[in-house]
């Protein structure tokens, strides 16, 4: 299954980069933790970070009912989701050639209202995306909660997945070049978990948070 | 100093998360390593992941001269750049208060092409804020690279920076949940540098990519 090749969908340049089937398209989005969504309301780009999880072929997200960003997804307007993921710096001799590793999935569509079951679905995928473990764990929303939360899922009607893996490629003639070239590879990692001032004591931190990867375990 | 507030730029929920001064703005710009640049060519929103640098009130861009995105940055059409760096998962023991720790930077402006000499500083300041020190490591571009980069400076004429600190703030009554609630800190760590198969003998990693933060250390 893919996702149409349409103008502005289909890559030009560095074409061998580009993945239009759902299966790439859906790995990069689920590995990733924040989306960038584009938005035109008035013919001019705003571009904000927000939590996200895809649910088959639509992104979910969630915010305040007063959020203007929230409103317009709603509104059923065109709307541009990118998820970034950076791998590591690819360092060439030539700085001309210096490149990054990286994973990205931009991904166009239109949002809709959800309410009821898919909203609360929606809402426990936002949850499971960021911290899976903590659904169970936490005090789920009240109905006065849900009431001021607008959840709405945007289409993934075009997608392209964009993915640099691997090392540096030079011209021929600067191999020649004392030069260190290569990979540093660059990750996300997780840090000593720091308590609430006002946490229950005898409340340990639960496991579905000691097992996250470490600062220290690669 | 500050950015003007404008309808599009000032926050109107969280308030107090807004930042307007050139100092808060200018320093997540300047912590981040990927913009997501967002223009709307046709009316609708495209969103690109982007390497970058700050200049002053200008943020560069390079890429290839064939690049749709560099062809539609040097047009002066409006644009918007957002860089985004997530701090920590905030959990709190309702699902409702759950939040992040992170420093965003939302710019709105338009592009100019830059040519000679400023179009050479705007690749070492991209570079630099890549990856200091690599710039006077490896080869300089040639005259034949250099035309066939286009290199822009998008002005930075409206701008907000967003930022989240500190614990979660829960409901009074769910203080007595015996839930787990704390900060889970996140960062952006290098791995062990990954030397390329055709490295000349002889070459050892240099100091400034030693240096870089690892992941073992905090």
């Amino acid at each position: 299954m893919t996702y149409p090749k349409t103008p502005r969908s289909k890559l030009k340049r560095l074409a061998e980069r580009g993945h239009y089937d759902k299966e790439s398209v859906h790995a990069v989005l689920d590995a990733g933790r924040i989306a960038h969504v584009g938005l035109a309301p008035d013919g001019e780009p705003v571009v904000i970070p927000v939590l996200y999880a895809r649910m088959g072929d639509e992104i979910v997200f969630h915010g305040a009912k007063a959020s203007r960003l929230l409103k317009y997804l709603q509104s059923g307007g065109p709307v541009c989701v990118t998820v970034t993921i950076v791998d590591g710096l690819v360092l060439a001799r030539s700085l001309f050639e210096h490149s990054m590793n990286y994973r990205s999935a931009v991904a166009f569509g239109r949002g809709r209202l959800l309410e009821e079951a898919e909203k609360l679905a929606a809402l426990q995928a936002i949850s499971d995306h960021l911290l899976p473990g903590r659904w169970d764990d936490a005090r789920r929303p009240s109905e006065k909660e849900l009431k001021a939360t607008t959840v709405v899922a945007v289409s993934i009607d075009e997608a392209t997945a964009k993915i640099r893996t691997g090392g540096p490629e030079d011209n021929e003639a600067d191999y020649n070049l004392p030069v260190w070239a290569g990979v540093v590879p660059l990750r996300e990692v997780y840090g000593e978990p720091v308590p609430d001032k006002r946490l229950m004591s005898g409340v340990e931190v639960p496991v579905y948070i000691r097992q996250l990867p470490a600062s220290d375990k690669p």
